[in-house]
């Protein structure tokens, strides 16, 4: 039944208090009822003078809105005839599909076989808290940032020269901040890399991914640390790969193990200086006998050094890349930690015979972080801010460190927090009546916050724990969260009297 | 043959002027000595005392590098007896591989086959131009942006809330960002989008490459405009699609074309609003043409409108997006021409059935661009600043194009300049005599930068010629680029008398 031109016109809303003008309001009205089909092709539009009457608006305001419709094409306009709706519509346009008409499953779009399969084994992440407070992981103490140094500086970037700041930055990443980088490495890591080496990345997340597209290929067998950090393999999984579960033990990852169960595999993801979340530091025969497995299958490693700078005795370890003499290793690294995780900044760095191949993704289809992002980290490491944030980060997390071993004998018999060499987390080890699922559920409703050890696994363990982050809590907070988890009923009955 | 500590020790060198430190230099350097097997695994070390006066230094910095070895297990130390090599060593390392040893091409790392096979079909791009001038394609004027505002909201949204500003932001962007680009969206291009359909991106780059991921199959057949972008193509062939070139004329993709050359298509990329490189606005008929062809082939489209902002005319081309009634259309802006490409800021548009999928992309292995990026685009477009800088750019552009048609009057007969409707490039068609390639090496020995056509084919057009910029070009660039095209031996023999 055809409407009038009045009842049409009703089911266009103009709202004056709207940021769009009226004009534009209008010629979306009128668009939205040309595509719904409630004027067919061909069809003839009433005169301007009676839109805008029907309409309350002024005509100017109507022939504005027409002459968008008739330049866009949706309606053409014949000398002396008036303006109709262009008949390219009948015959062109899809025919609207009602949700009877939706292919099954039509809510979903079709998804690449990997992601499509790879989905149901990803590690669900949850969007990380950005409130500090007892015991949330991988949060830095942003209270202590010196965002004096940090915002001075950029102020300072923000004058300099347009086209370096502004303009198309070089792929693989700011030179200035490749040079600090390796600079940076080279002093603390042991490592004697070059900055044409370094590729700066979109925090370490991009820097898997990348590592996943350009080496992994569907079914190549990949060693994971088990348990371990959910990032690279989601990463590894979208790509296809097939992800072995290799046990971790006091000395870091169990090399025979993974020789046991996948002795060809491609890749091995390891985080030696601070094995991801138990907090154990690989031992130097087992980095070897990594190394050695990984150039007898011809294989490669990835070393995640998440947060090595939190070291408390007097040196880190050097990076395991720092003795890898058949350029096996691929090091990624990341200021989420030692600056703040909005900044989305990590890197990777590549042995030199894998230069030209990641020169070229990185050329050819990838893309990084904001230059301005990059600058001004870059500043703030050579003007020494970098260093000695580190320093003074290195003692207050010591020092809440301290604080959790002293609260946590409170929870002797039911909870047992293990001694760590740095970072700003550290596993505990639940009582065997203590389940994990309740305990954390327990202490969410009192507001703390606990990762389970679960979360953490690819393959289940034997043991159950929690992980307990203190870098973002004070000694107050966690002494707080330690008296929240003695009254918990699950915690409660196993205390030692 | 054995070779003394002292020789050994020669090999070390100290640098004094290094930013390093003395013990960092010999720690590092006696490691170097040991895995390289200058010290064999069990040999005594000489006496702390010896190494002091071979190496110049004071046996407290001999003492502090041991002790780093001994940490790190290098160096085994017996009481009584002195300092070891740690017999770990020979057990465990991996002989070193000479270059006479490597397998053949153990220059390069193995690629996946995805890449290894995507590579030699990428389209090479160079790193783009940060400085503007005649005839520098992509780059906006990067001299008329306000970097006052831009700064201000910068300076102000360092002292805001650091949890906000710094934790772990939202995986799919930031909040306000999303809000703003759905009501630019709405408001400028027709779009009717919600602020959860939005996902934020490292560039337009990153998002081509997540929809890759996403939704590609290797072997997937991909309708590309011939010519085209470089950008999505790498990104699509990185994932193993098969691209098929689809032609372009004054309207457009020709669908006919790419129904001809592959119905079964899984996605087609286009630019709608300003064909990249060849400038046409595609037809409404050519428009519900590829959306009739997508929802045949239960395919999808890509809209990738780099530019639009800025058209010459009254009101731009609404989105391809905002007719899609049948959810196939993907729009992926960006923020690299219409603010400045080092912001490495772009978007994601996804219909409402996809977006489940999206969010799962971004929560469970995306990593977006820093916050503060983020936060200081949603200011600056929430405080009116983007409105008007788009505003008076186009106001910038459309004089800058015309003094660049008017310029050209000058090589009649052997470059025809192009008219377009926005943007801040055009083709030109070189006469039949010019060839491509030379006049863009006689044109760079001059120091004017020329873009070839060819740069854009995926396949071979049956045209020769050039993509103009005019975007970071003054008048008085563009006249001078004229006049040295005039003088160029390859264009001044076809010039009109």
């Amino acid at each position: 039944m055809k409407q009038t031109a009045g009842a049409l016109l009703s089911s266009i809303r103009l709202d004056r208090s709207s940021r769009r003008s009226i004009s534009v309001q209008l010629y979306q009205g009128l668009r939205d009822v040309i595509l719904s089909g409630g004027l067919r092709a061909g069809e003839r539009l009433p005169a301007t003078r009676t839109l805008a009457k029907e309409t309350g608006v002024s005509r100017t305001t109507v022939i504005d809105a027409i002459d968008r419709l008739v330049a866009e094409g949706m309606l053409v306009s014949r000398v002396g005839a008036g303006t109709f709706v262009s008949d390219t519509l009948d015959r062109e346009r899809p025919p609207p599909v009602g949700d009877a008409a939706r292919p099954s499953g039509g809510k979903q779009p079709r998804l690449s076989y990997a992601i499509g399969h790879a989905g149901a084994d990803f590690a669900r992440r949850s969007w990380l808290p950005h409130r500090g407070g007892a015991f949330v992981t991988a949060l830095p103490a942003l209270e202590a940032f010196p965002m004096a140094h940090w915002s001075r500086i950029s102020a300072r970037l923000m004058r300099a020269e347009r086209g370096v700041m502004m303009g198309y930055g070089e792929p693989k990443g700011y030179a200035p901040l490749r040079r600090a980088i390796a600079m940076h490495l080279n002093v603390l890591k042991g490592m004697n890399c070059d900055p044409g080496q370094i590729f700066v990345t979109s925090g370490a997340q991009q820097a898997f991914s990348l590592i996943g597209q350009l080496l992994l290929n569907p079914g190549d067998r990949v060693w994971m640390e088990n348990p371990g950090a959910s990032g690279a393999r989601n990463a590894f999984l979208a790509e296809g790969a097939d992800l072995v579960p290799v046990r971790v033990d006091d000395e870091g990852l169990v090399v025979s193990d993974g020789l046991q169960k996948a002795p060809h595999f491609r890749l091995a993801f390891v985080t030696p200086s601070h094995q991801q979340p138990l907090g154990h530091v690989m031992s130097l025969s087992r980095r070897f006998e990594l190394l050695k497995a990984a150039e007898d299958a011809q294989a490669l490693v990835v070393e995640d050094d998440y947060d090595s700078e939190f070291h408390f005795g007097s040196a880190p370890q050097p990076a395991l890349s720092s003795i890898d003499a058949n350029e096996r290793v691929i090091y990624v690294g990341t200021f989420s930690k030692s600056l703040f995780p909005a900044l989305r900044l990590g890197f990777i760095v590549v042995p030199p015979r894998m230069v030209e191949a990641f020169d070229r993704l990185f050329m050819d289809w990838a893309s990084g972080p904001p230059t301005m992002t990059q600058a001004i980290t870059a500043d703030f490491m050579d003007e020494g801010h970098f260093a000695t944030h580190i320093r003074l980060m290195r003692r207050l997390y010591k020092a809440r460190y301290e604080a959790l071993m002293e609260a946590s004998a409170q929870l002797r018999g039911a909870v047992e927090v293990q001694q760590t060499s740095g970072g700003f987390h550290t596993p505990a080890r639940l009582a065997p009546g203590i389940d994990e699922a309740r305990v954390v559920a327990q202490a969410a409703q009192k507001g703390v916050t606990l990762v389970p050890l679960a979360r953490y696994c690819l393959a289940p363990l034997d043991k159950a724990g929690l992980v307990l982050g203190f870098g973002c809590a004070t000694p107050e907070d966690i002494s707080h969260g330690i008296s929240v988890l003695r009254g918990l009923p699950e915690i409660a009955a196993q205390l030692d009297q």
